[in-house]
């Protein structure tokens, strides 16, 4: 994990893309290592703002057996981090992966390099007792998740009728749990990211010698963010909240007998009052209901001290957790429709541009599926009690690809702990979780070897 | 200038503050070598946000004359300079001063260190022609104007009846041209510049699992942020405007007198539209009107790509011109309480706290005094031309605090050209205003010696 972590796989920085595509020759080294059948599949180019192109970082498919008794199972994981800097407010170095009383700290700790090495590890321990693999296990393993999972789609459709043909089951384990308690997920939120850029002047201006003779492109930009979402939570784009599925009594119900310690919650985020202060309302809107979060501004001053500058051209970061029955082809639309109009009010003399980079779907399984039934006995064998049964604030953009392009079921088994950190500082993952959840994934593939070949 | 200009002496920046330091020793050296009287004047140390404090670059101040029979002059110049990075969108290194047709383009070339440098050549040009100074020439130097000027207050009036006891008249020339045509500066605006910092969850989240259930300090800060300035530049917090002097049809004659091409204006900024279609009202709120600039925000995500992060910590940097007959501790007051009342009406759980980093008066002079008749001769004799009589949108914080303070008559006689680029990208000053410049100043010594004793 050390030598993985070590590896700065950021896919949202383009300077580190020799990284990334390091990362992935990495991964396929490991699983050559181990006997499988591995392919470093091209997924072609992605296009940058700018119009210019780079090579996507290569899938990783590795397969180990192939007995057509045995169920199959694959494997999907992601290998690439989001950005991260010891300025952030890391307490160690990032990409120094640094054991403090049991808390493995690095970026991609848990999201998601330790997982996918769990599921290595799990093949690993059979090969170690020269036992043979209960089902055929194969890998998908990609450098692009943070991002979007730009060009995996394309890659799981052209291998639809070969790679994934003899696949019964997918299993993801990029989540976490809930508590202290091992859960299954059988939901995620998916995501539509937006650049709204506001340019005005050909260059940045001395606020003293231009201030009040400029139309501002900040003030432009705060004006319309400022219009997506209120302070109470409510979208405020025309046609979100109209397209969410309404919560049924079931639902409700269900979100009622999860235990979930809201004071605990508030604790760990260090907050002393949530947007919603009644447990079911709180669930509802981590796992099935959208937000709108601006994450910042690019062009503008962002240093520490103080600066006298108009800037000339500024980019907003926000993007809006999907939900069902959103689609991101409307959202993409009906967010842009509307900031041009907001705008338009405006009657500014600066050019608005809207951009969606990223538009990934929900996801939603059914949890009476044996592959779920499967989870709860794998987890009642290893940890001696019964999974929650949760969902997924954060978005896994392949889960519903897979369903939608192979029809082949899917679970979510995280070994992530509640409290790892994802995309923040000081990312971990705890010695407990990552053993106990190799553990896990070993009982797994013995749970889902019992499942009857008619069910599936 | 090559070995001024290399020096990164950036007051903003706490970390580049032993180049600062560095810079103030070059130029006492300079001026020691000229034969002045030097001294380095320790002005104490500043109190950074988070507590901590920092030595203060010391004051230059140097003498050359003590003839009790002749005017003394004292020219005040700095030579720090604001923030700069290739990045940024430089053609050339900041830090490298470079010739390109004519125009020498580095950081500090016009703002300020080409002007300092021009006297210190004035001074110089009499020296090689072994002719007297026509008056006594002192100069105060400062490498904190960038921020405010922090400490330098405290020292002119420390000093008032010993190093400014003997001085008639200060110079400055720290501001630029409004066209090809000389000019002389009678007015300056204030800056008020503001810290507003909201903080919410200890550290910074994934957006996909907390977003929805956390009240995010971007959406607050951009909700205040979005209150202090309509779209068509009318300020919105109660009582700034209230403050400020009416214009007087005087005024107005004189700004419609001004020789002044939009559409020249529009094409060097890169706009199609100014925030006023005629003359009069541009210059005016270029000049003698307040204005609100949002400069960004610290501790968001502000780098290329997409993260989807929810930021714990925001920091937005704002300021506003300060004119006649505003109050720097009057608007600290109104946009605090303003901004707390705005916030409030949020009902967010979260912390906001606004700080005041800089405060500087406004500062307006009589264009009828002596000083300014010899400044108009001085040009007519170097230039073959009239002046314009200008105001500076900009602040030269120290302007006000010298007549306040030492009750002496203050001068701005520019020669920076109205398309330096100050604060912006690829600033520079050209050959033709760095040399005729020089020849300003030495003529302007000479018409200063012409002014009669009395008039003092």
């Amino acid at each position: 994990m050390l030598e993985w972590v070590a590896i700065e796989s950021d896919s949202s920085n383009v300077l580190k893309r020799p990284d990334l595509h390091r990362m992935m020759e990495t991964t396929a080294q490991k699983l050559r290592l181990m006997g499988g059948t591995v392919e470093l599949v091209d997924i072609g180019e992605q296009e940058l703002p700018n119009g210019q192109t780079l090579a996507l970082p290569k899938v990783v498919t590795a397969t180990f057996g192939t007995d057509p008794n045995k169920h199959t199972v694959c494997v999907y994981g992601h290998v690439d981090v989001q950005p991260a800097k010891l300025e952030d407010g890391w307490a160690t170095d990032p990409y120094n992966l640094t054991d403090i009383n049991g808390n493995l700290y690095g970026r991609g700790a848990s999201d998601n390099k330790a997982p996918v090495l769990a599921w290595i590890h799990a093949v690993e321990a059979y090969q170690a007792l020269s036992m043979e693999l209960p089902v055929n296990v194969k890998f998908v393993i990609e450098g692009m998740e943070e991002t979007g999972s730009n060009g995996l789609d394309a890659m799981i459709l052209a291998q639809r009728d070969t790679f994934f043909s003899d696949v019964d089951y997918i299993i993801i384990s990029d989540c976490g749990w809930l508590s202290r308690r091992p859960a299954l997920t059988y939901g995620t939120r998916g995501n539509c990211y937006f650049f709204a850029e506001v340019e005005g002047p050909k260059q940045d201006l001395h606020s003293g010698v231009y201030g009040g003779t400029v139309i501002e492109p900040m003030t432009d930009l705060i004006g319309i963010l400022d219009t997506l979402i209120s302070p109470s939570g409510k979208i405020l784009i025309p046609g979100i909240r109209e397209a969410v599925a309404p919560l049924s009594d079931e639902e409700w119900k269900m979100y009622q007998d999860i235990q979930f310690d809201m004071d605990s919650y508030k604790n760990k985020i260090g907050v002393t009052q949530l947007m919603y202060s009644n447990k079911v309302d709180l669930l509802a809107h981590m796992w099935r209901y959208p937000t709108v979060s601006v994450h910042g501004i690019e062009g503008a001053f962002s240093d520490s001290g103080s600066k006298t500058v108009i800037p000339a051209k500024v980019t907003a970061k926000f993007s809006i957790r999907q939900v069902p029955n959103m689609d991101p082809a409307m959202v993409k639309k009906q967010v842009t429709d509307y900031l041009h109009s907001v705008f338009a009010k405006r009657k500014s003399p600066n050019k608005l541009k809207v951009t969606m980079v990223i538009g990934a779907k929900p996801w939603l399984a059914d949890t009476q599926h044996p592959l779920y039934e499967a989870g709860k006995a794998a987890v009642k064998r290893v940890f001696d009690m019964d999974p929650d049964l949760i969902r997924e604030g954060g978005t896994i953009p392949i889960a519903r690809t897979f369903q939608d392009v192979t029809g082949k079921s899917i679970i979510m088994m995280p070994i992530g702990g509640f409290d790892d950190g994802l995309h923040s500082q000081n990312e971990k993952m705890s010695r407990y979780n990552y053993i106990e959840g190799t553990k896990l994934f070993i009982a797994y593939l013995n749970e889902v070897s019992q499942i009857k070949k008619t069910s599936v």
